[in-house]
């Protein structure tokens, strides 16, 4: 076993329950965060937990920086690698690359699952200078508030808007993350670049129409509502496969009154529609809006669909997707990119600066669960495209 | 209001709890039918209460006899005439037809609804002669075997074999009751004659695809067991649409693991589907097995049909429908014909003699509820009907 996946296995006991379960602020995370300090600074980089709970280590170099990470808190009972992989790799990648002509940061920010708090993104908000101070008062099921858990935690909630970079002493934010999805297994690829991830928009939609008895209503006098819904769910499929990189689900159905002898009066069901473009996302938005209105009419039901959640499109900078298929491309990797279909850290820092992403193969695509798996050549092949990526970096501060 | 509504709604207000609720046995249907039994003395009828809790009522004219009926027993917070308008009709339809030729019972069943014992019909069967001596140790939510709970009704178990009718003394069963259904509202009539009971079977269908992450698995590479399920409910309904007087229902649907941002990994849903004719319905569950194991094989799930009840269809005898139909005609109404989706004690009474229904309207096709309701004019309509049927009734004993 190599050392890289030796670190992560070692890094997955920390844990504050049965498996693996890491929350924001948390005494695992606190724990996990001094191991994790104690590794950068093995790899030669000063290293320090900020004031949000970020471990932070810096190569010295002064100057901008480009700045390295992913996240080391970690929903209940997860899995090994979604973000403690990027920190990791990072660090042995800033470790192999050997002396850098530019500062590095290695950054493991500690709030992307958003599993513990109503925000998420805290650590990489306050680097990127969004970190909005509301989210402090924030209470976590035990009512908590993020505030008081903050220093409990040993951090400082005074301190936090001082943890915000400096736009110009900022180069760019590189992230290597598993993909969590099956595409790359699917390529027979161990890494590709990102080029986006995802803007989202979530939906529930109410189907009304008339119940009655199974038996005794015949089927022309009929305005049953999951025979609706179910045509919606047809078009909302067909809708994403009309649009590029485009996904949506229906994931959560409730039918009342939902016996087998009722014909089903109302239809509850949710949309989550994600798309690398806004644009795109908007006009399958539109394609699944005009077929439930028409849906809805042919069948004289009625659907009332109403938008619960919308997330922007965050684009990957083109010139750092070329410095890491460059360096992908120099490990023998075929040039392949995909979209993220997932949040990640990466969101909140490009209002910082320019970033990008590399995926690497997950087996079965599956994540946010103990069988979440990679193979340790994968796991190096992440960190031989850092260290390259490292070596050649050139920044272009114009090219956001 | 007439006399007949009158003693609708004084029924009504015999409940065990909270709106109508009369179950099988109950101290509710032991008081009812005292009141029914008076009903039946007041129209000149010698009544008793059988063995099975049955309210017989007999107008003292030998030879073999010709059957009246419906149930006093009613679901949970029920409608006032599913039933009890088929008993006080027909108890009222005896009085107004004056002296008869022929023998004439009329019988108020008391467990046709089948809501507190695991088994239903038990006082139809028992005059039927098909009552099986099992169900007497069935349990109520309570624990109460029901053999304890016909003790306590002042039945007698021992004496429920004697409760069965001999073919030979029985000309015929003729129940009225409510339609519980929306089409002769829809065709604007006040009543209808039944041309069978519907056969029905039901299954438990699982579709079982491949659970994801909702924003990371591309759509050509999922196997969504909801989209699949969507297409079968769709096939289902098409399925009835494609068969004569055939109703199917998807009233039940569960969806794992039912997250918005989960692809359905798998789906359990109920199918109920029902038809006048054995041969139609087994028609189209041919089709509906067909298009389910290709929707399967299209979309890589697999789909597993399990049948978990099979009744089959009851025929009304044509005879009794053409004298019956004749009846209505006398009143004017136009001759039309139905089935019944629901089950009835003429289902069980069928095992006896040759059996006939005639279904009066309903407002909005709604039963099972407090909201069930028909007028005064169409309930003196069922009552007029069954007295012209009573006063030309002609036995065809070789015609069942």
């Amino acid at each position: 076993m190599t050392e890289l996946m030796n670190r992560l296995a070692a890094l997955a006991q920390i844990t504050d329950g049965d498996g693996l379960t890491r929350l924001f602020l948390s005494p695992a995370h606190r724990r996990a965060a001094a191991l994790v300090k104690s590794w950068m600074e093995d790899a030669g980089l000063a290293a320090h937990i900020d004031a949000i709970g970020n471990v932070v280590g810096f190569n010295g170099v002064p100057g901008p920086k480009l700045i390295l990470g992913s996240h080391i808190d970690t929903v209940r009972d997860a899995g090994w690698y979604d973000g403690n992989y990027g920190v990791l790799a990072a660090i042995e990648a800033v470790r192999r690359a050997g002396d850098l002509s530019f500062g590095v940061e290695v950054i493991a920010f500690g709030d992307e699952e958003g599993v513990r708090f109503p925000k998420t993104l805290s650590g990489s908000r306050a680097v990127a200078g969004s970190f909005d101070p509301a989210a402090f008062d924030g209470r976590d099921a035990d009512g908590i508030r993020m505030a008081e858990a903050l220093k409990n935690f040993g951090g400082d909630p005074d301190g936090v808007a001082a943890v915000a970079r400096d736009k110009a002493e900022t180069l760019a934010y590189v992230e290597l993350h598993i993909e969590q999805g099956p595409v790359l297994e699917a390529k027979n690829l161990p890494a590709a670049v990102v080029t986006a991830i995802a803007g989202a928009s979530r939906y529930q939609v109410t189907v009304a129409g008339a119940a009655g008895h199974a038996g005794t209503v015949p089927m022309d006098l009929r305005r049953d509502a999951l025979t609706a819904a179910a045509e919606c769910f047809l078009a909302i499929e067909a809708a994403a496969r009309a649009h590029p990189h485009t996904v949506a689900t229906v994931g959560a159905v409730t039918v009342k009154p939902g016996a087998p002898n009722s014909i089903p009066g109302e239809v509850v069901f949710s949309i989550d529609l994600r798309a690398p473009e806004d644009a795109t996302r908007r006009a399958a938005a539109a394609d699944i809006e005009a077929a439930v209105t028409r849906i809805a009419g042919a069948r004289g039901v009625t659907c009332v669909l109403t938008q619960t959640h919308e997330a922007p499109a965050t684009a990957c900078a083109l010139w750092l997707q070329d410095q890491l298929a460059a360096a992908a491309e120099a490990h023998g990797i075929a040039p392949f990119h995909l979209s993220s279909g997932a949040g990640h850290d990466a969101m909140a820092i490009a209002a910082l600066c320019p970033v990008g992403m590399v995926f690497i193969r997950c087996a079965g695509g599956i994540s946010h669960t103990p069988e979440e798996s990679i193979t340790a050549e994968d796991a190096d092949m992440g960190v031989r495209i850092l260290v390259s990526f490292l070596q050649n970096f050139v920044p272009e501060r114009n090219n956001v």
